[in-house]
């Protein structure tokens, strides 16, 4: 664990409407010393340049799923996200190197679904969980999403260094900036430098455990025969990031105005609710449990 | 005033990303008795199909500012929009013709901004106006936007037949359906289908007043040389649309956190603040005078 961290990433752009992280790196560009610290060096890059510049999540596919290791060694793969993806993995990786460019990535997100200031973490580093048990001690309303749905082969792009941490942080529309998402951003990103500078110098305290909402479920929208959506995400949900429901509780309301209901046993928490980038994959919320674990 | 309306259109997807008139237009066409009266037939009708099938604005350019006579009568504009525009001419137009295909629009978008419910209008036309401000009174918090930057070749959908309306409500991302959205912009439309039902049967009052905010002025985001985006909307301003605003009142938060004050002498009301589309339009809100005018 005491291993230092000589270089970290920032990263913003992943997904080029997601105006926050852009203009973050815009900043640190401009302004080096905010993201200094003594015991080790920080690059700060924009990541699909071409989705930037057209303001659009990506331009061929999404950037943040191209990073598998099959993917990354298909040279069949010829999209403008195929080829984009192997220039990074060069730069802040490579993936699965002993001694990868860069030791820890931030990769900087946002969403337009209510999820406040969150860490998606989809890795079982015990370096990657000290620094987020930090964070959220700095920081107690910020709420840590553990995905499981890829680990076998995991496509982000925190997942390219050893150690890796996405920040998302809603809502906020596609193509826009705000200043409470960007400074809240922003102090998440600061949190976890402080932590690495802490680390290494051998100053870090232990965490025993963390709170989570742990991944079980994408659900889909209601749709008809021709994959149309027949009915929204439920008012008392909008808006409303990590509500519990149980069996019963409204989930959607029709384009009609009849509620469709929770038919699960299992009481569980939404997270991801009606983000705009998640109706072209027919997810329309993630079900969750929140639970404590242990570290 | 009396002439009777004989058909009036309802156009959706205008901005392929503004899924509520997407959906209600879908709505309408599976249920056409929501939008059926005994005086009128009703049209409904996707607008940008291109734009609506990859969920983006537009294409190629913004379909909602090709309407003008000149861009109509252009044969040499052969992008996208340029020949989609002269196509919807024929079937709601043509525009300028005495007897129209359609002799009024209701035009459905939405906007990033916090408008709530509002009407836009760039008609001086007299039933228009009194339709508005029947809308008004069914529905006291709609605002009414008064836009006067083009009125001398007009280029919005609404500029098509001799009359009409344009609904923005928000704030909603561009690429989400949200039930309150969808719910509020479905009860303007039957108000406005109300009134034209009571204009038809020789039952409608005559009104002479209407409570609006009159455009004065678009100003952009402060920006570096490189035409780069310096500061954000301040923090006051976000999710407080028809704010006003004096001298001195904090405008903009610059990306390190430096408050710009407005140094205009008039006191104003800010509308279409923060709207994701007009980033590259370089808007970052319109400046209004709130009045009553005479009808």
């Amino acid at each position: 664990m005491h291993q230092a961290i000589k270089k970290v990433g920032i990263t913003g752009g992943t997904h080029g409407n997601e105006l926050t992280g852009v203009y973050l790196i815009h900043k640190f560009q401009a302004n080096p010393a905010l993201v200094k610290r003594t015991s080790f060096e920080t690059l700060c890059m924009h990541m699909n340049v071409g989705a930037i510049e057209q303001c659009t999540r990506y331009v061929d596919k999404d950037l943040n799923r191209t990073f598998t290791l099959k993917a990354l060694e298909d040279y069949t793969l010829t999209e403008y996200e195929d080829s984009l993806s192997k220039v990074i993995n060069q730069q802040i990786g490579p993936k699965g190197s002993d001694t990868p460019a860069v030791d820890l990535v931030i990769d900087l997100h946002t969403t337009t679904s209510d999820m406040g200031l969150s860490i998606c973490v989809s890795t079982q580093d015990p370096f990657t969980w000290q620094a987020i048990a930090y964070v959220q001690e700095q920081i107690p309303e910020l709420h840590i999403f553990r995905w499981n749905g890829d680990t076998e082969d995991a496509s982000f792009v925190s997942s390219i260094p050893p150690h890796g941490i996405t920040i998302e942080v809603g809502p906020i529309p596609q193509g826009v900036l705000r200043a409470d998402t960007f400074f809240g951003t922003e102090r998440v990103v600061q949190a976890i430098l402080d932590y690495v500078e802490l680390h290494n110098q051998g100053k870090a305290i232990q965490y025993t455990e963390a709170d989570i909402y742990d991944h079980v479920e994408l659900i889909d929208y209601p749709r008809n025969a021709q994959g149309e959506i027949t009915a929204m995400l439920h008012p008392s949900l909008q808006d409303n990031g990590y509500a519990k429901i149980e069996k019963g509780d409204p989930l959607f309301v029709t384009l009609e105005g009849k509620d469709i209901c929770y038919e699960g046993e299992e009481p569980r928490h939404i997270l991801f609710a009606n983000e705009a980038a998640y109706y072209e994959k027919h997810f329309s919320m993630c079900l969750t449990d929140k639970k404590t674990i242990s570290l």
